[in-house]
């Protein structure tokens, strides 16, 4: 079984989906394991606290600061800038954290812990459509 | 066919389980996919050389100097402080490093290479009982 | 279905190796999960564009200024040095990037993005044949 999740982003941050995710896998009823895909290379899928927000706030906050925006001094030796300051180091983050998650289901339950939530990580300053592939099997 | 393995933890550090997952998956003996998933969002799933120790203090120490905790100067902008100084540092760690691993099974044996052991890692300073979900399709 | 790919590298690099794994995934014709492994604590698997090669030579170039060789003053603390100055570092960026990717397949393609591409990222110096697991379920 398949599915394809559209995210609608408006600029760098997390954009929690675990409900659209739950609300997808109930009607399957059985076990099985569930993977999603995202299919871009300038933003990410998460699993992380869902509790406080300002987890999600320092997360982006420390990433800024470890690939910073290619106009910065420290980042002069990048040279794919054309698609500006921020594609570069959207890239590089994307190669740092999950492109694919694979989840166990039981009973139509994703084995998600107390405190986790299923997000997609947005890189782009610019707004964007995302396209997340889900399969089950 | 899934199964839960529990962890135990005794601070910040690597933690093999490679014989337990070898032992669950022995009865099997077919061929299929293992997943493995960690319930928490202050550790990580690893696959790292088992052979050397120097290569897991060599790895924490790179990760405490690449995220030092909350209370170090550096650090001084991050928010969600309130459980402690290792806590926030241990999701930005979570983030960096697999929630979920998938191995390929042949014949009941994991593909792992020769030198590859499958580790959790712990980020937290205090003891922990870490779940993590396994799910053989 | 389980395949092993072979991927010769030349020092340290990006090597893509998309159109292998089509190849491989198009007699099947179905829809299906397809996993790829790699067998080595220091090599990763990535998805990332592959339109434009300054990107791959960009992502190169950062990693190799986040993790510096082991003979770097600021790298000192490392211990586990006897197989080489690009040894230690390969193993911690190997824990940064993927050792396994997930994609779901749709009647024998997968659902990659436009400018995705599938690369083995070797990260030691020495000419290496690095071992990757795929497994189609």
């Amino acid at each position: 079984m398949q599915h394809e999740f559209l995210i609608s982003t408006r600029g760098q941050g997390l954009y929690e989906f675990t409900s659209q995710v739950r609300d997808w896998l109930r009607p399957c009823g059985h076990d099985g394991l569930l993977t999603l895909f995202v299919r871009h290379t300038s933003c990410s899928l998460l699993i992380q606290e869902n509790a406080d927000p300002e987890v999600q706030t320092d997360l982006q906050a420390f990433f800024e600061r470890l690939v910073p925006h290619s106009d910065h001094p420290s980042m002069s030796y990048l040279r794919h800038t054309y698609e500006g300051p921020d594609d570069m180091p959207a890239h590089i983050k994307a190669v740092m954290m999950p492109v694919s998650l694979s989840i166990p289901v039981s009973g139509g339950v994703p084995a998600l812990g107390t405190w986790q939530g299923v997000f997609l990580f947005e890189h782009r300053r610019s707004p964007h459509t995302r396209k997340v592939m889900a399969h089950l099997g």
